[in-house]
């Protein structure tokens, strides 16, 4: 048996002597064993909680970490922001096309790949922000590096303005489309502007920004950004991902709520948040879509969403168009619970949104708040650490939906103040 | 109303100057128009076949294409390979999961996205390529892209050695590394030798291919390729989508076929086409799957599967570790398909695998084909065109799996046969 470069196993003289010779080579393990270890040493290193959410009994789960069996707990830190992922208008959909199309798509969309239910999606789609069409993508990741460095190949010497917080795959996207990229300042109106006027007006320009940023729970100013857009013809790029279902009066989105979404010429969405299946899309101007989807490798080169995903989404659109109840309530509970932790002298972070995050400001805190929620009260909040926020801004991010209690809500508060206490109490005596 | 920048409509004076100065400025709808119409002056303009696949009768589905209301059709071109998207026990897992845990994730695998089916599967799939570890993606294309650009990352200076037919998510994962990279001449061993031979021995190599090739349906020379890799100490990549589930006695691909499983450092599969689902992974020691996993970005910062896709997949791997059927019957009837396609004259292009091209060479002509049978005789194969494969190599491509019968056969060849005919004669009366 030859083994592979990475682990060949010290048995033999020829293997001994393929392991001095490596040694006086490339030493690929412990390149690998040391970025690891870096993690480690920082105390980022991360733990994946085995968890199974109990359909019908949201925000309940059982946890598969560290027992013996499941054990039940209250899942704190979900992106199912309104639990849709157990409505039964959504379960039926799934169940229903399961049985009529079956498990998967077995195609790209252009190869065998394309059910009506895709069709029908994304008619839905650009129905929900008033678009002409829309795009589905496996993910919202994947559409905003999709559609990211497609656009910009596109244009030709395309600059594009990116929002200093905008998530990992908008980054992904713009450095992958390889054009001039401007970082500017969080939600910072002078900054853009300055950083526009100092382009070629003959210039190709994408301003790309966030409309919930979902680790702070802030706002982008679209008007502003569209009327920036208008004074120096740059495109626009919005990423909803942390609004659609639950901003405005169909759930259009923020864009919705601030009447702005004829204002920008590309909206991207996901399908695996408020929605609660998995996938992503955009919506914009019909050959905005055909461009995208002619030309983007990321779109074409890859099996569709499952048609039964596809099926629950559409039922999830569609219930979230006609209903506000959820929303309501969610917004409800966010409300509720930063009021509760603020009366506690939790140290809640400003937010105008359904996020509710807690400042600790160090990984290693974070993460024995979490591991004590978790041991002691059944209570799941992952620690938010870098690279997913600046180092030293690590965080528990707490997403109360439509779900939870108001018994919950008070338990949660009790705990944080118990542990809060505990860590502190610690450090005093440590110091 | 303010419309957006690229489709703002002249209404009102405002608007013209506004036109006017915009004409003298960037036309985004020009652009965007301009490569559309490039498509259609090449002949390569997509239009996707709108269809649904009729669960428990596959190949039949139903077509939405052009007709007043769905039309019965025989799909030939999906890459569900093995039909396993209707197995019986692929939808009864995903009906209980469904039902169980609920319609999606609600997270990333770390922030409470990962359900114990998930770890489930990665255990499962580890043990189908006899490697320590394996991590879950949301597709087959952001595996391939996401590894290969991280791993290069993670190895200062590494030069990645890329076959020249890769798959484009590979090439999309190899650019995005931003390293060095050098193409070698398809499945040719001399050429990867002298590129291997030219570099530092203590700089870091990945030597990157696929298994199945799947427009041409022919295989790498794996043992050889690993000869190789031990000789110049270089990490091995392999993509087995076209392979897992198909080839090796428990579906562990050609590298189990081959017995070459443990020589190579990383096995990166789908769970879309043989498997009938929807996903991607990667298989590899526990060092590498941590590294991937710790730091790709397309890894971290996205929805983890569906709960519902992850139990469909456990189910089909179990599967089909434990039966043949399914692999022997497409064996069977793609050598049948291959025959009879031969003795009628057709061109059908050398392949050693499940995959029937058959060579037209032309974008225009091979859509016409595809048109006509789709139209007049109720069968579905897509055309190849550029860029998934090279211009002048346009083709028709044929899946034959385990339920298309003798007879579903028999029909396809005769109906090639009087379109070859027909479109011959028109070509000859044209000239």
């Amino acid at each position: 048996m030859q083994p592979n470069t990475l682990n060949r196993s010290p048995l033999g003289r020829q293997h001994r002597l393929q392991a001095a010779k490596r040694n006086a080579r490339v030493n690929y393990g412990q390149i690998f064993d040391k970025a690891i270890d870096r993690l480690h040493e920082e105390g980022r290193y991360r733990v994946f909680i085995d968890i199974m959410r109990n359909k019908g009994a949201f925000p309940n789960a059982r946890c598969f970490h560290g027992h013996n069996g499941p054990k039940p707990i209250t899942v704190w830190c979900s992106n199912d922001y309104l639990a849709m992922g157990q409505h039964p208008k959504v379960i039926e959909a799934m169940e229903t096309a399961l049985h009529d199309v079956g498990a998967g798509s077995g195609g790209t969309r252009n190869i065998g790949g394309n059910t009506h239910l895709h069709v029908e999606l994304e008619h839905e789609l650009a129905d929900l922000h008033g678009k002409e069409g829309a795009l589905l993508f496996t993910s919202g990741y994947v559409s905003n590096d999709a559609t990211l460095s497609t656009l910009a190949k596109l244009l030709p010497g395309c600059i594009i303005f990116s929002d200093e917080l905008n998530h990992a795959s908008m980054i992904a996207g713009i450095r992958n489309a390889g054009c001039e990229k401007r970082v500017f300042r969080h939600n910072d109106m002078a900054h853009l502007e300055k950083l526009l006027a100092a382009e070629d007006i003959e210039t190709p320009k994408v301003i790309a920004f966030e409309s919930v940023y979902s680790m702070d729970g802030d706002v982008a100013p679209i008007h502003e950004i569209c009327d920036l857009a208008e004074k120096y013809n740059a495109l626009t790029y919005i990423d909803e991902v942390h609004a659609v279902g639950m901003y405005g009066k169909r759930g259009g989105g923020i864009s919705e709520r601030d009447e702005a979404a004829h204002r920008i010429d590309i909206i991207e969405g996901t399908l695996g948040k408020a929605f609660g299946v998995m996938g992503g899309y955009i919506a914009a101007d019909t050959r905005v879509i055909d461009c995208i989807r002619s030309y983007a490798p990321g779109f074409i080169f890859t099996t569709s969403l499952s048609p039964v995903l596809a099926a629950g989404v559409l039922a999830a659109v569609k219930h979230l168009k006609g209903s506000s109840v959820e929303r309501d309530a969610q917004q409800a509970n966010a409300a509720a619970l930063k009021a509760k932790m603020r009366e506690a002298g939790l140290p809640v972070m400003d937010s105008v949104t359904h996020i509710v995050p807690l400042m600790v400001g160090d990984p290693v805190r974070a993460k024995k708040i979490s591991d004590i929620l978790l041991a002691e009260y059944g209570m799941y909040v992952q620690p938010i650490n870098f690279p997913t926020v600046p180092r030293g801004t690590e965080r528990l991010r707490f997403t109360p939906g439509p779900a939870h209690t108001e018994a919950m809500m008070d338990e949660l508060t009790s705990a944080l103040v118990e542990i809060w206490d505990r860590l502190d109490l610690e450090l005093a005596k440590a110091a």
